[in-house]
């Protein structure tokens, strides 16, 4: 059973286990900082498919596969698969377990839509709905740039605070078994400060990452200390800062172990201004290196607490706020 | 705790309660055959707002608001809302939520969206992650046509197999007090036939609403005459028709308990075609009348299983099958 500790985290009695996890990513995420700890590397960004969607797609796939493989299990042993991405109705998504044949749930909360699938699986599997479940998140560049933003082609400048969306995707395997369990959860709720500017997703995400972050401080009488890492999404070099600064507000010095997906995926000469962004991004990141490591005994204790920014182009256009959300789980090593 | 039933089906010792819901609808529905059993009606389908997607948010808030008064509370005890909607990136569930201050988990299943929130939220409660929640969907006319078909302004002519996008939102209020009770939950998978006419949703979803429901008679050893209302939505006549011949062929005769929101939203002289469609449509059905009459005895089981159409006007375009789904909850009053 799942207790309730503090005003809002969620605590397992036996929390789920991640028995195995996955990396997919495309040339630019290849050739970054992160290289050596992705399980595949595209050549082609398109995956020989004949559109970017069904590129993000096949990526998506690609990680969930990997991450079976190496369980040793295939599709029909999952009780579901809970995925998300950015795409106008998740397309990606589903096109890329829709063969599976497995229960499906979409889950959609940005580009924490990883932390979320994570946290609802584990309270899925605590009630014994669930039993083993893959979680799954993915982004590509080309699809989420001509959705959001300009035409491919156009080749648009860009400003200093905007970031890159990564053409990646990761999945985990959660169940019984594994070295690594998920002890907390945490549901995330929306903050808006309204910020307007569509190019500025860190300023949009940090006043929600910091939210989340604090009350789980609080709710278990924690210190930033007592984790090895505090791991965002994707609120890059803009975002960081800003979440750092609102921190100390809180009474919490964050910056010695505070990481960012966005700001850890890419190196300063790839060009992507204010770090990574997009589903994908933490879901590569986490699925990549970070639970690598973790399992190699270099991190005890994490806390994943990735953001998202709850817009649409609409929204953008109609002059509403982009509201930030932060949702997160506790990983022990 | 939970148990699974059969192959699937999620069966809970002490399932939550639904302990108030509300519908709020727009001027069309309000004009229907179920027009007494909504609890708002719009006078003017733009509720006052500057755009058609503000004004969605604004039904589903509403919905929200009214079903939240009802069981006498506010935003602040409830442990999280899981919503969704048709709209890109779900902007009018976010936007309908932002200021409440709660936990937001953003879910997706199309038309089934209302069936999916319920089942993650029953499967939450059972685990003690969540002691009450809401699920609430939407949708709306005039932001669905324009962003999935044609501008308003265009008027262009529909096929017979077509349906109506619902101006329509639910939202029931979930927890441990009500005298409707969730019994089952089943997560649905995606079942693609290669539908590739996104003119006729009920033709690509029928085959996943026979799976869903021919899977929990099987697991639940039960008959469709176990229940006094079999519920799905949004099927409309072509949909509904072919539901029940591939429920023959499975071998159950679902034709006497067998109700389709989209079929029960309008008469036949509205206009819309083959029935009603939109996430808010089988959210209104089941939080204005159906609900509304289980309380007052008139049924006492009934299997709500309702369907999405897992496409996006990008996916169609790029001659991708539209696959269904269908999540579904067991109610007993």
């Amino acid at each position: 059973m799942a207790t309730r500790v503090g005003s809002r985290t969620i605590a397992f009695t036996d929390g789920p286990k991640i028995s195995s996890f996955a990396a997919a990513v495309g040339k630019k995420e290849g050739e970054g900082p992160l290289s050596t700890k992705f399980d595949f590397i595209a050549e082609d960004d398109k995956m020989n498919k004949d559109t970017w969607e069904q590129a993000e797609s096949a990526l998506q796939s690609k990680a969930i596969t990997l991450a079976l493989e190496k369980s040793h299990i295939k599709h029909k042993d999952l009780d579901a698969i809970l995925a998300g991405d950015l795409l106008n109705q998740c397309i990606s998504s589903f096109m890329a377990s829709v063969e599976s044949n497995v229960p499906y749930l979409g889950v959609y909360g940005a580009c924490c839509t990883m932390a979320e699938a994570l946290a609802i699986g584990a309270c899925m599997y605590d009630s014994g709905a669930l039993r083993r479940f893959a979680a799954s998140a993915s982004s590509h560049f080309c699809s989420a740039e001509r959705q959001y933003r300009f035409p491919l082609s156009y080749g648009g400048q860009r400003t200093p605070t905007a970031q890159w969306t990564a053409t990646a995707a990761g999945a985990a395997i959660v169940g019984d078994t594994g070295s690594i369990k998920i002890t907390h959860a945490f549901l995330g709720q929306m903050v808006d400060m309204d910020i307007k500017d569509a190019a500025n997703m860190g300023a949009a995400m940090a006043p929600a990452a910091c939210h989340t972050i604090a009350t789980m401080l609080q709710d278990l009488d924690a210190q930033p200390s007592d984790f090895d890492m505090i791991l965002t999404g994707d609120l890059g070099n803009v975002g960081s800062e800003l979440l750092a600064t609102l921190c100390d507000l809180e009474g919490y010095n964050i910056r010695t172990v505070h990481r960012d997906c966005g700001m850890l995926l890419y190196s300063k000469d790839q060009d992507v201004h204010a770090g990574g962004s997009g589903c994908g991004c933490c879901a590569s990141v986490l699925c990549g290196p970070v639970l690598r490591e973790m399992e190699q005994g270099k991190y005890k204790r994490i806390l994943f607490a990735p953001n998202g920014a709850l817009m649409s182009p609409t929204s953008v256009q109609q002059g509403q706020g982009i509201a930030g959300i932060s949702h997160a789980v506790i990983l022990e090593g």
